[in-house]
């Protein structure tokens, strides 16, 4: 335990850097323009690399090993500034070379080409494990057809992601009634957050297993699940939401649900403070790697 | 959905304006001098209306539709500068003109005259559903005889409140035991933070509905009830208090309660951070909209 | 002096509501997805009118009378959101109703339009008085070609502003040097921010009254001109830039100067503190509005 | 220079305690609720002192030696709490004890009843060294007579101070064109913010020198005197204002001025960051004692 | 209740000044240069002591009595600047005068020389109740020995601490899978924080009181035992903790076990925000008094 | 101008790499354990890097070309944790290592061991441009001997600095005066910032090039010259200082001057806000790239 201290370390997620070929890749999408309220995500993945070396010095608690082995962080992915379907097109295509793939936004919004680039390697529709506040499934948001708040409109009517393999946990926002019917009507499991405050942590974990099967899923997180108290930087916060120790508790309890990539978003650092933001999205991401370790 | 996105809307409160007639009224009252410690409640109002922005977009999850229709703001009450009786006896007059009254505060002081403008129209003792972490049942404080820690002692003590249908929950600041002791003999119900995380959310609705019974009744929430976690943005903070998630379950189970008015106080912007005070504040108004609407 | 204290007084720009008929509008502009740095300035028309309150008490200390006379605020224009084309054309639609107009901003990408259309409604080229502390001239930014430091490339190339009639004031940033030839070519002169410390605001003053000349101008000022110190609440801040002391003097000096509009940008909330960027901002837009009222 | 480091010392300011019987005498004023704007300055006194550890360790660069010698910190005077005549009375009161008062702030309004003391001891009208934005001559603020920014129309009309003996130095905000008229015919010496820019530190120290003269005067420091760059807390900030070092200039040249007395108002430590305001207000302190000690 | 509000109150804990004999003594130790992330806890006893302020008016809760009788507070312990074995040297030696100590860190190194003083007082091992995200037993940290990681390692090598009767609550950062080993090969009881968020306060207290026993034990409460949500302000967060309310609900529940004294360590107020993380640390202390009055 | 945004630029300052052998080499040096008050500056060398990307996209405005040609990041050099000696050492131990060291504090202590090696390479007494509010020539700090006031008292004693080519510029700060008086008779010339404000960044620019003369001289900039408006993110600061357009005026000024190495230290981020500290730091760090390259 000597060399460099983790304040000290370079900026890569764990530390990790650009060079090692196999295993799960991180990658930053510093896209925030598609958010209907406050934007600033773009500085999420700067952000949730910085917090993650707190977790570095030591193994994680209950894996009981690094999780940082044959990790790699291939830097940010490029977008095209100002421009939402062309950004959406270059992430695509950035997507697709990667094996299984971990991305820090950004916005929601970059959900949908990163479901389609796992869609096309994988050639069959994903179960889908969905933290959120919202249920981001409205045709549009003030008349913007990909906006943050529609990836899974999208992608459901794309066939990408199989409603009755999609589950949503921490719903709370206001939501117009006909969206959140056509939600149910597709198949979709919903929990809201006070569902899972009435329910607890493992009836919760169990039902996410249920729903999502054996087949191949995919774990969709926004920050905004978690309370504005244990997550204050980001874009669209709603009270009454998890507590970090249940987002962890839950993700804990997943083991045996086939992951086939991940992705945090809505951390927006300018609206946080003392990092606890960006702390709680890079802790969960460790979680979910420890997670697929498990797995190996 | 088209039109103004939520972060260009006008200030209302969830973007009503003043020219309805019927229905409820939102008023702000920017009054904080009746403070013992960090003043700057007078920002409140003005921090709510902006947090509700957030809220616009949508129906209420569990009304199923939205809460603004008949709601109507009337803006600010006048105040006299710098003078705690004038400006009570101001906003009692102005209160005193409006059917349902939701009000915006401001230092829990302004609950007093709120309440004596309702006991007047009503013509009889009102139940109190009281949030907070204080018992505010104080004859003076540091000599001052108004203050915002004295709001309910005068109210039970001018027959404005039946004690017996009064009830508080969240309370655990320190007290003059004398104080504390007194509140019980009148006959209040108190409910301390430690009873609420102990008992669960459906005792302490149940015990709510219990002792305030059909008669109608106030609801006084003073943002201290929850934890600073979720609400830092406030002047008498005290630790091991609710969670939001907790203070919604609580007012969603009060369907069956006659409520002919409801005061937010006790929000101070200064100490809050990306609003999270606020959209607390302000969300728990829209519960209270939700579950009146609820009841026609 | 009685009635509402300014902190409780309605949102519009010093108290301006939306009704009168004539004189000069007031209207925000909440879009900034033009940026290529910090996001936020969605949020500038909201900051900006709320710190104007601070301002509406008592008379121009130089002009000696209200500068809220004949003022009207209109509200926010509405924005196609997450479209940048689609956006600029709304905003020149909506600006072409108004006889004189001044802008809250909202990233500086929103200046092109808004100089469209004036200058439609005038009918040939304006002078530009420009305080900003980069040139934006760029022909594109990271390949967006409608981007906030590409609005006057257009501007010019358009043939809507008259470059030998245009001046810019506390340019200091990095920049592509034959970016800069060009602008210089075409005759725009350009006075940077150290230029200003060292020549005095007498002299900086003088030389843009000869720049513009007589003919009809327009004012857009980039709250970046300022030094960070004075205005951090912005997206691409740079050191070395100007006092607020220097930015009320030069403003002061430029009596005769036939200004046709004026618009205040790049104020970005999130990351300002005590409201002293949005302060900045309201109180220039403000010695505008003394400016032209003194020429009446 | 050993011992404890100034970070662990006592709380008085400079570190100086109650003991002392000669000398000059610090006591705070935690009263705000005369303020129009923003509340908060209950908080100053507190600030100012934590501040001032910062300068303990050495002695005043140009004195050449400590400036804590013979100090004393009284702590802080009672007020009635939410009363303002009643703690303006307290105030006179306590302040009639002390040889040589060095007050910390609180609001404005203090600054009255310390005059009142001090011409009750010394028997004639005062000279006034007034550094502030505002004129603060308004008979009344929104009906409030005795507000913070009615401090000096009092001072004037009760014959406590000179008028002809009367400097305001700073001055910038918008003003009643009467109020502002008033005060210049009652023979107020008025230098604006802008003419401190313009004409330099050593013209106005002479100026100030000149107007008092070298009868007893008394300095009156406003922190919003200083621009909000330099002061962000405090509660009616105004751009434009002086850089800390004119103000530490001014003062160092000074010498000759015969003072009795000073109080150093309207820090607001809720908008400060960094404790830059709390220090600028410490250091101004801190040259003041340097400034009386010189003329020993 | 007249005198000074708490706002104006002198800066001891609760109020306390020096000067009384018995009882139990309270102290600050201003020394974090043995922290491995963020420092800043040297600012820690001043603003513990400030939040304490808020909990000064009125009796203990629970306890209806006031908790500050027979408390001194004989302010901040001497260290040596830059140096860490010399500091703890001094802290040893300065703790050893006193009977019954409760200290304000500080980081976490400071309880090793805490430790030694006292059990050079009684005699023999003591008994350890330890909050903390962190098991604080590494043999070292990037090469430094005496870190604040390595203390309780050191405490149990020394035989200060008995291993069997060392229980920690809260833990759940990373950690090397061998320094886990050989603490619990030792004998501590290591709870994690999911422990405690699923087993409930109840039985978690009386599992402490189970492994303390009744010979003299010792609490030691890192502050980021709590979540980051209800305590920002320290040096190395940990998401996932308790909530104040477990904390105060465990220990309230801790009657009975025979404590010689406590430190409440790694307070960094410059990542607190609206003092929270101060003020639990402050309340905590304070339910530790009234524990330790109720058993006289 | 197309690629990665700025936003998404790789962390190595202006994002140079370590992988160019010649030219300048950038290190960061994380250390902070030797500060007097408000430690933080580990947290320094990311956030000048982090700020410096706002740099990056154009060139030097009065150089007109890149500065960040042949430039190198090597990343942090590695410290003994919490051991000041044996920092100090290995800090002069990497240094020895690069030809031309541009260094990213980390505190003012860093700047002896810098000198020293530099030293060593260069076989004789260097000239020093020292930019400080502090004279740093204190033999010891309340004990601690190699604390950061006492870096060039060593420096000095050592005979590494010549004090006859040493020049301090921005001195402020309470000092005791056997040491200012000390500092002076070893030759050191002192400009107070007070001097600079009076004598303007000409006449400062002309006498440090007459102090240091043409041998090879060292430029440390304590960013805590600047004034805490313009750098509220420092340890140490003191009001009165500097604003960043005179240290850039100072620094454009200072061709011909033979620099062979710079710090910028003492930037603590905990007490910045909006980057504007480690913006400016970033910033003079780029003016002195541009310096030296012109000299080429």
């Amino acid at each position: 335990m000597t060399g460099l201290p983790t304040f000290a370390m370079p900026g890569g997620f764990l530390g990790a850097d650009g060079d090692t070929g196999g295993g799960i890749t991180i990658a930053g999408i510093p896209f925030d323009i598609a958010t209907t309220n406050r934007p600033g995500a773009r500085f999420g993945p700067e952000a949730i690399r910085r917090a993650s070396k707190m977790l570095v010095d030591g193994d994680h608690p209950t894996l009981r090993r690094s999780v940082a082995l044959g990790l790699n962080d291939t830097g940010d992915f490029a977008i095209a500034l100002g421009d939402v379907p062309a950004s959406l097109a270059l992430i695509e295509q950035q997507a697709s070379q990667f094996e299984h793939l971990v991305t820090l936004g950004g916005d929601h919004s970059i959900a949908l080409p990163l479901l389609r680039a796992l869609h096309k390697r994988l050639g069959r529709p994903l179960g889908l494990v969905h933290f959120d506040a919202h249920v981001d499934t409205w045709p549009d948001s003030f008349g913007q057809v990909y906006g943050h708040g529609s990836c899974f409109y999208h992608a459901i009517n794309e066939g990408i992601v199989d409603p009755k393999r999609m589950i949503q946990i921490g719903i709370r926002s206001p939501v117009q009634t006909d969206v959140l019917d056509w939600t149910l009507q597709q198949g979709v499991t919903i929990l809201s957050a006070q569902d899972v405050h009435e329910r607890g942590v493992e009836a919760v974990a169990t039902q996410i297993r249920q729903v999502v099967g054996e087949q191949p899923s995919y774990l969709t997180f926004d920050i905004d699940a978690l309370d504005p108290a244990f997550a204050p930087g980001t874009g669209t916060p709603e009270i009454g939401g998890l507590a970090t120790w249940q987002a962890q508790a839950i993700l804990r309890r997943l083991s045996g649900v086939n992951f086939a990539g991940m992705d945090m978003v809505e951390v927006a650092p300018a609206y946080d403070h003392a990092e606890v933001t960006a702390l709680a999205a890079a802790t969960l991401v460790y979680e979910y790697l420890a997670l697929v370790q498990r797995e190996v």
